[in-house]
């Protein structure tokens, strides 16, 4: 079987969010598998001195249009988060340790927790909420509760994130297959092509 | 009739040549017409005090990569020129004063400079290598290479970056329909879909 697509994400991303709704069947299409990897794109911008969308200038309010004008062409529920940008170290460091357990475990509450950000409008850096997000499925909160605070998980993130930086990462989402790296959820034609032909 | 759309491009853009390929069949498709406004990107980002995309940290290699693929993924000719970033006031000047002329042959002769630039490496911020691109429309070069330097017509494109700069323009190419305005090449599945759907 071919080598799986790596999709790197960032769960304070909308555009990361509207990939992430279609990153795996896409491709299940053409029988590849995706490997999800959370980073802290605040520490990419930071690392290289550059700036969320909304924060550039001029950039803010077509920006936030842009979102929800994409994700009603996307057909996906979608509503600004009044919270704007996050650091997203609590969900992901939720993720990494649900990954050790559960794969699809792990890939079910990635989901859940960009909904509860983009749809439901609730504040995934609290720790409260990512936890409550985790027990509705199934998880038990205490264990969670105690693993954002491991220290093994923390570090996980931040080699994450510097593979990231390594890979060339400067935005969200950022998709690469067989080496070949897609940055945003509007390269997702490209991608399908790029798998559908081996290359163009 | 519908209004026109409006196609605010930068001569030295690849995205807007991009969709200079595809921008009027695209809308004759919904019996629209196109209004072309070739604008300076380059004072429109020292206005915001914002970069090209190569020169934006860590920006470089993908985008120039991503010129090409994209080409490839549209079935389009692409080189990436030597000279890059540009200043485009000599093919912009030139548009205007064709346009004043003659409105058809002045976006024969935009995609003619898009093509010298995209396709055969020409430098078109040499005014010898425009007028020499205009002859080959027919246009008299003596007559052109005087309007280059015609007060009205230097004018006219400063008012029209002003004017995009005031319609909100960070980037290019920026398409409006019905003052719904679009950023990027990678917008025209949107576009498309806002044509046929009156907005969604």
């Amino acid at each position: 079987m071919a080598e799986p697509l790596v999709f790197r994400f960032d769960f304070g991303s909308p555009y990361s969010y509207f990939a992430a709704e279609q990153i795996d069947e896409l491709a299940a299409r053409f029988e590849r598998k995706v490997i999800w990897k959370p980073v802290l794109l605040g520490a990419i911008f930071k690392h290289l001195g550059t700036l969320p969308l909304t924060r550039q200038p001029g950039m803010h309010d077509y920006s936030v249009h842009d979102f929800a004008r994409s994700a009603r062409f996307l057909g996906l529920p979608f509503a600004m988060p009044a919270l704007f940008p996050i650091g997203s170290q609590v969900p992901s460091r939720a993720y990494y340790w649900l990954h050790g357990q559960d794969c699809a475990l792990a890939r079910r509450f990635a989901k859940a927790a960009f909904r509860a950000y983009f749809v439901e409008g609730r504040d995934i850096t609290e720790p409260a909420h990512v936890l409550n997000i985790a027990a509705g499925l199934g998880v038990d909160p205490a264990a969670l509760s105690s693993a954002l605070e491991n220290q093994a998980i923390k570090d996980r993130l931040r080699q994450e994130t510097d593979d990231a930086i390594a890979a060339g990462m400067f935005g969200a989402p950022w998709i690469t297959v067989d080496g070949e790296p897609f940055w945003g959820a509007d390269r997702l034609p490209q991608v399908e092509r790029w798998l559908e032909t081996g290359g163009f």
